[in-house]
């Protein structure tokens, strides 16, 4: 009836674009506590921090120093994210696991109010980036499509503009010698719904068989979870997704921006439908509670309310 | 790709399974002032009250005064629902559109718990109901079935045991001079996923192709619109929900039971997939809204808050 994968991986973008958007100030010791608690649920990738200006971005000022803090566990990577190339020199220094992420928008309206650049100042920054990639051994690299079901500045976006970016991204970043190996497409204002992922997914493996495609879904309108499960009948095996459904777009243009689905809802129904995560989820249940507890007010997730199934279960047999 | 319908038809349980469960006191004024705007929106068919014992549910003891101050428009149904014969007396006698309405539970401990009742025990209530049926002009009913999916207090519902239920309350009606016409699979307490609701539904579909099958189902656990999505699929065209996500399960040996799906977040989606509903979301979300200030705490719906997507569109057009 459909793809569905026997495994998926999760990078979970909670402490990043959780903490990122809250105005309340958390604490560096906090966020390391929060990281390491998600370090033990069995999530392999973590997203920790994103070094931007701190100007621009007041609660990651201490990105350095959450990420210096941080006791590692073998086997889990620790990453961040970074805009400009004194980012990525951060990034690099602070000790945090380091990929080739690159990044363009289906909307250039987004692009320039959210990074200042249109396309072609885009496809510049790439430029930029290659070459520092690749000394540092990256000739693999991702790349992040932002607002690739629908923009709110613009509206729709159209599949076929979402494969001509791409297009674009990877001629200009194989004239420098790297090449994009997986395709992250962002529904980063929460236009997407199932038919829409279908479509934008679609498109890109009929361009692209063998690029690998990531989904990072933000909740905005209640199809977060559908989506994914949209993805997942693709066969999409890589989800973003933020504990307790942290998070959301400070540059977003919509006041009410959502966060990234919720991780523990996202592996609570990929378990029940015997999709492996290798995440233990009432582990990640209790990270949502402490994730609360930081934040300091309720969070959108709904399993850390319901419960998985598991234990009870167990009580009913 | 599916068999995704070109219009559903809503049953709006807001005011009922909403209300229901709210532990402050909620003025008859305000529960008509919400079923009244929730009429203006398009909705044909909401359920307004339970006609229970008021010792038992305390919050509906104003049902036959809710009943009788409602200003009617003409097309909508205004129903609402009973657990005896008593109960369906109220109903007549109320004034509120009154039809053929059975149920079974899938799972036996869940009905003893909810309703005193083992199978044999619902089976001989239907017997009650369906004479009363008959002289009111019901000789089509509706059969419910709860806990269609999973139960706390047996675990997972083996959708053979569900096709069961359905003969054997098949049988029995018809030996009544009644019969069986639609089917409504309840996720009375969120067990439910995607792939759950494919087998569920495939099951009755396979036994019964000419009955309708309709999907009630509660947003525990998150994953409420991906198997909506799922049903719609399938072609299912009937769905329960509440507006703003209100409600709960007062029996559902669980404390965190929440609401219905959210019918705004539904009618988003299913507007975005090109599925008709009749339904003016905008004015849906304003009702949402009201369902806030009504029960004086947040309610789960998300598109009341991300906002519909059609004037974004206009402004970016």
């Amino acid at each position: 009836m459909s793809d569905l994968p026997k495994k998926i991986h999760i990078l979970e973008a909670g402490p990043r674009e959780g903490f990122q958007i809250e105005p309340g100030p958390i604490s560096t010791a906090d966020k390391v506590r929060f990281i390491e608690a998600l370090a033990e649920t069995g999530l392999k990738e973590i997203e920790c921090v994103s070094f931007v200006n701190p100007r621009r971005v007041p609660s990651m000022a201490d990105a350095d120093e959450v990420a210096a803090q941080i006791t590692k566990l073998p086997g889990v990577d620790y990453t961040g994210i970074w805009l400009n190339l004194k980012g990525l020199e951060r990034a690099v220094a602070s000790g945090l696991h380091v990929r080739g992420r690159l990044s363009a928008s289906a909307s250039e309206p987004f692009s320039i109010k959210n990074a200042g650049l249109d396309l072609e100042g885009e496809l510049a920054r790439q430029r930029e980036y290659v070459p520092r990639y690749l000394e540092l051994g990256f000739s693999d690299c991702s790349l992040s499509i932002m607002t690739a079901f629908g923009c709110n500045y613009e509206g729709d976006t159209d599949p076929v503009h979402v494969v001509e970016v791409i297009r674009r991204s990877m001629a200009n970043v194989e004239a420098e010698g790297a090449r994009i190996t997986r395709i992250s497409l962002a529904d980063t204002v929460g236009w997407a719904t199932p038919i829409a992922i279908e479509r934008g997914v679609g498109a890109v493996r009929e361009a692209w068989p063998e690029v690998e495609v990531k989904l990072h879904l933000h909740d905005t309108r209640g199809t977060g979870i559908a989506n994914a499960y949209a993805g997942l009948r693709l066969g999409v095996a890589r989800f973003d997704s933020s504990c307790g459904g942290l998070g959301g777009c400070p540059f977003a243009g919509h006041k009410s921006a959502a966060g990234n689905i919720s991780t523990e809802d996202l592996i609570f129904m990929c378990h029940e439908m015997g999709i492996e995560t290798g995440i233990d989820l009432e582990a990640l249940i209790e990270c949502a509670k402490l994730a609360e507890e930081v934040v300091g007010h309720p969070v959108p997730g709904k399993v850390m309310h319901g419960g998985g199934l598991d234990k009870v279960r167990a009580q009913a047999a």
